[in-house]
């Protein structure tokens, strides 16, 4: 009784540590047609090896949130299996794009501990790299959750705070090497809307809504081999399965695509929060605030500093009552850099 | 507020216009494994390379409503985003078979006009085309939706109806290049009946049926990005989710194996209804009628001309009733060539 | 209306008789992520090519049991159509890994029949056997089912009982060529434990649970070309689609992850009962009993033989009442050789 795994507890994380994660994985066109069939994805980019070909790149590349969520998975069994709460990212950067056939596996490094008050629980704080099999890093990120403490006597770790980013500048995103949109193609793309045409401050409603079902939120959360029981296990959870965090994220990214079918790749996470928990049956719609914007190196490429907000009441533009808390209606509220047709 | 697709209107359809499609798509392995898991697919052309090949082709192509579905999804907002109803379909052709790796886009070129008596909508038709990465015509098809007005002031422009064969001859058929069925498996294909053992006049029923879920149907509709609300957003449409029509398409299609199984490829598309709109809950049935038979100028490859129909009460061989209107137990009423071997 | 297959009856299987099952199936990556979406499914070996090549393979196989149900999913519509019950699988081997591209057709030998003393049914034996395209036999496995008879007037035929080994010795089980584990990386692997940690009589709670949705297990049971209408049609079973058994095998195996991540390849299959039947809304759990240990003659590769129970009510351990006969929570009870690094 003794074989399986009963995952860390606040106690077992020490700052410095390495964990290498479990269960490396090779993703190729069968993960792209289900994220097409899962979520309605069209990014022409990330659609058509020939657009993606016209812009400089090897074919199309898996989308970037395929692999967020596979090395994200991986990292399930040894950071979530007793967390209470998923409770932040920072400094997130897509390095390398993931193209069909490559092989990924993950690694964490634990850059922060500090014991609650309550000295029941704690959080920590993890930078996660996840590698191709060239060992080249293909993202990374920082995530910190709250975990049980297992032996509550245990006593409290030296508290250590990482000191992260707010926002990453448009100097530590990185382009990948050959992105040109000189002949980008705005009619195969779907819009005319180019960097140049996007305002700071402008809020986008992407207008389409999808209501969620069990069966599809558990196909994909188990396409990432993300296996946390909450998402699968009515027995443990009767009030209803949880949608994993990001099926939402991936959702509102897919429908941010009207209004911004040229925001093309995703190459820098600022931050985000699951504001409130998803549950089948809700209709998740999305609306983006436009932060900030700023010229890459790479001449005709502009990044674009977006927040794109999920919600569950169709609202759009209201993000936190004047108590400062999330409204209830907002599921997903997420800051990521893009890159854009200048 | 403004970057978002709202849609063309009856206004903004001029005859002759083309049409560019957005969001160019390559598709895969991935895509037939979704095929095969969303029907109950079994035509061995389409799930063999070993079969498709003895038949002299290049591997096996990809299922011809893959590519049907692919080319349509892509015209869903340009065509169908104000449209009441989609009315009928005439002279499909499927000229070149569609690869794993193939990319497809579409454009739809407008045909005719008609603005309806009440001032407030239209029939539009378009002929669509599909391209693959060589800019060879996979797949065309006319078909002609009612679409609102936007402006109802707009003034109605000069009709214009298309001249559209009610039936495709069998010398506008395109049989594959190479295809031979010499040396066909009737034992691997599953069915032993050819050809010239079909009557003109002949009903057969499927017998087997699917009981659709939501899960599946939205699934399959995403497949092919097709975005079109009322598939997906129950706030929307709370009376339920309306299936895409060609996933009952599809679904009956596939059904049909038990009686056609050598029934391989599709053709020619003469005409199409969705008679009646279908619902998550429902049981899909089928039966076909067999219209005509013909030679092809290819030995050994004949047509055969079938009625598809799919229905939600399992009804078999009625169609319509005294008054002319399609029987409310009708979802599908579908008339298209197959190749088979003589 | 003759056209359909309406399937075979008890007296229509003679001893020797061999059935070529139709519709061969190219299997690719798309099948590989379909079954990761489909089912937890974390064994490395299955999940990434690195992994795999580390073990001597030319790349990372499909899962085992997807070559055991598209196999078996080529035999029902001549075996099971007219089944009453599956009764039992003896003597499974699997004897040659299936890759991406691989084409995989099916053959049944008729090896025994013994009409039941009602005289409105038989049991009948068969030896199937899985081919890949280069006519290699890539797995084989005896079952026997309960068919009724067609025509109650029908003689019954000479009793033929197949002599069946209980269970496969070490000699009976095909390692896979080059297969080695002296490289074997335990920590990508996901647990520590290895073939010398395990004792027989061991039991190992496999603590995951998956809440099963209709649209998951008729996904999946499509996905092997396996249509029998108790699967999928609400018509014919209106208390509830009857769950394929095989989806439960591979439920059960993909959470027996937690527990046996070192188990990887299935290459014998000793018994197996569908114990009780399985309906969506079911919470399926899993427990392992070792029931034995070999060595083969691999230098380093273990074999593990396991009793593999899915459960309905999360009991462990408990598997038939005082009467003999399985407990109302035991879904299945599988008996199999997998094979481990010593």
């Amino acid at each position: 009784m003794t074989k399986t795994n009963s995952g860390r507890f606040f106690e077992d994380y020490k700052v410095g540590d390495v964990i290498r994660h479990a269960v490396p994985r090779t993703v190729a066109e069968g993960e792209r047609a289900l994220y097409h069939a899962l979520y309605p994805a069209r990014h022409a980019l990330y659609s058509s090896d020939a657009f993606a070909a016209d812009c400089g790149l090897d074919g199309s590349p898996l989308d970037d949130l395929i692999a967020f969520h596979v090395v994200f998975g991986k990292t399930v069994p040894d950071v979530s299996l007793n967390a209470v709460a998923n409770l932040g990212y920072a400094e997130g950067r897509w390095l390398v794009p993931v193209y069909p056939g490559d092989t990924l596996r993950s690694e964490s490094q634990v850059i922060g501990v500090k014991e609650n008050s309550n000295g029941k629980t704690g959080v920590v704080y993890v930078r996660t790299r996840g590698f191709n099999q060239h060992d080249e890093v293909v993202l990374e990120y920082v995530r910190w959750v709250m975990v049980r403490k297992g032996n509550l006597d245990a006593p409290a770790p030296e508290a250590v705070l990482p000191d992260l980013k707010k926002v990453l500048s448009v100097e530590d995103l990185v382009v990948p090497e050959g992105l040109t949109f000189d002949d980008y193609d705005f009619g195969l793309a779907g819009e005319a809307h180019r960097w140049c045409d996007y305002e700071i401050g402008e809020v986008i409603d992407h207008v389409d809504g999808v209501t969620i079902e069990e069966a599809e939120h558990m196909i994909a959360t188990r396409l990432w081999q993300n296996t946390a029981k909450v998402h699968f296990d009515l027995t443990f959870r009767p009030e209803g399965r949880l949608i994993y965090g990001g099926h939402v994220i991936s959702m509102a990214r897919a429908l941010s695509f009207n209004g911004l079918a040229n925001a093309q790749m995703i190459v820098g996470l600022n931050g985000g929060a699951h504001a409130n928990p998803c549950f089948a049956g809700t209709t998740v719609k999305a609306w983006s605030e436009v932060l900030d914007k700023a010229e890459t190196d790479v001449p005709g490429v502009g990044a674009i500093r977006l927040r794109l907000v999920a919600t569950s009441d169709g609202s759009v533009g209201q993000l936190k009552g004047e108590d400062g808390k999330y409204l209830p209606g907002v599921l997903l509220d997420l800051d990521y850099w893009a890159l854009m047709p200048i």
